[in-house]
């Protein structure tokens, strides 16, 4: 089934030790739709300025994406440029141009009101907890959400948090949201906040998920489950992994008939099989042109990786 | 069959948030042979001062672990000192005072010359390589080390890597030693060394296991596979965690007719089981008195704790 996603549509320029990019089609919202584009019908809100034509929404519209909810301004796009030359596993934010993004206010056209799944990208949790109040009769709503609003606009990220079946975040996010050092309590207390489960995800290690003690997922699903990455022998570009992870996680949800542990556990490793490939070349590069196979190929070999038996 | 392990036998003040101990039993081969002495017999090479009595010593011999090899001398044992006040992943070392351990010469008692395991423990790697060389006829060889012999004692250390089967360090030890941050790349250096396979300890993430181009477990043991490790609430003292990782591995190692990929992973889940066991008290105190069924029960949850189905 389809999955709205509200986050960024933006232009990056990267450098890395393997090069660099002065200009090339990202954001969140871009590496979600890619990644769960390879699952389910994927439905995307942004907007982007008169430098965006047809040739970068293309990088979308020609994986299927629907693109009907991306509007068109007067102005620029929002425009990010990070370096990883002193740290492979953290960008160092050289320049963020909110630009188009400082006064979006999203719509949701008609054609995407029976979304039955919601992926609430890092965004203004303002804009988050707007589009999450437009879509009240979803069956799943995730979120990510990053430093800057753990840090600045608790109260309005709270609100966001009250309504999420699952927030995906990174250790240090966790910790920072928690205020707590140890994971499992960190976990504890984001959990607390209102999402039902909480996917922590730890780069080049993987990702954890804990769950909360609201009903979801039954009984069976009170155990964290770690998912592996794949260690690889060259990380060319990390943008966009994390969003990848998120894409790869809910496409393969709303791709299924019933979230089910066993489901979630797949798409746990899904969501590390759509990361491991998106740092293997700059940008979106690798993620607009994956065959099938190669995802199942991949899938197979992080249960390989993983699996006793 | 028996693993003789051959590392300090110590003693330790170690202070962490959950509260300090002045004195206890402590030294890599202690944590080690106290966490294999569940799978296999033990025979520890030591040597211990006049403060290091039949009390200490009861420490391993209550679990059937052999110490007629553990050289009393005068003067005083090995005594470590350290800090997990400001970081729990991490011991900020206090004092190291090798005491008897300066001027030790390893001797083979008579009865452990049938061996057929040999762990060496993190020493001084002259004493690694002499231990090795008087026990040529081992089925397997691991061995362990740390950032001071790979820093000052290179020369030295190659020699033990020639001849190992399996090394075990952490992340940060795996690229210092190889002088490469990404970790793939540092595995395939640090084989060339030597090791027939490397596993790298990630502390609260788990380990990963390489195999080089050496026969060693076949074909199908190429890939790498990676072992989760158990998130915890508390970790009361992290100290020993990674020689008792070695000990449940090397000791699971030891308890079967052969060495085949399976073997291997499980081996890898019993280390990650046995640390999490060290970390939940202080010192030994958790890995001297374990029940089997502990151990069983929670090789169980980490088998849940990783496996899709």
């Amino acid at each position: 089934m389809a999955i709205l996603v509200v986050g960024s549509v933006a232009f990056d320029a990267i450098e890395t030790p393997s090069g660099r990019r002065d200009r090339c089609v990202g954001g969140a919202a871009t590496y979600f739709a890619l990644a769960a584009s390879y699952f389910t019908p994927v439905r995307v809100i942004a907007v982007v300025g008169e430098d965006f034509g047809p040739e970068e929404e293309s990088v979308l519209t020609r994986r299927g994406i629907d693109t009907r909810g991306i509007e068109h301004v007067p102005g620029k796009s929002f425009f990010w440029s990070g370096s990883y030359m002193k740290n492979l596993n953290e960008a160092q934010t050289l320049n963020t141009e909110l630009n188009v993004f400082q006064s979006f206010s999203p719509k949701i056209p008609a054609e995407y009101r029976d979304s039955e799944y919601l992926f609430l990208a890092n965004i203004d949790p303002v804009l988050q907890a707007d589009v999450r109040g437009k879509m009240p009769k979803v069956k799943m709503v995730c979120g990510d959400t990053m430093n800057y609003w753990i840090r600045d606009h608790q109260e309005n990220l709270a609100r966001v948090l009250e309504h999420l079946d699952a927030l995906l975040i990174n250790d240090a996010e966790a910790k920072m949201l928690a205020h707590e050092n140890n994971l499992v309590l960190a976990a504890r207390r984001i959990l607390a906040m209102g999402p039902k489960a909480l996917v922590v995800k730890h780069g080049e290690y993987g990702a954890t998920s804990f769950f909360g003690e609201q009903a979801f997922l039954g009984e069976k699903c009170r155990t964290p489950f770690r998912a592996p990455a794949l260690p690889l022998a060259e990380v060319v570009d990390p943008t966009g992994a994390g969003d990848s992870f998120a894409g790869g996680f809910f496409g393969y949800v709303a791709s299924q008939p019933q979230l089910t542990p066993a489901v979630f556990r797949r798409a746990m490793f899904y969501g590390g099989v759509m990361g491991s490939f998106a740092v293997e070349r700059f940008g979106t590069e690798r993620l607009q042109a994956l065959d099938p196979k190669e995802i199942e190929d991949r899938f197979a070999l992080f249960r390989q990786l993983s699996h006793l038996d």
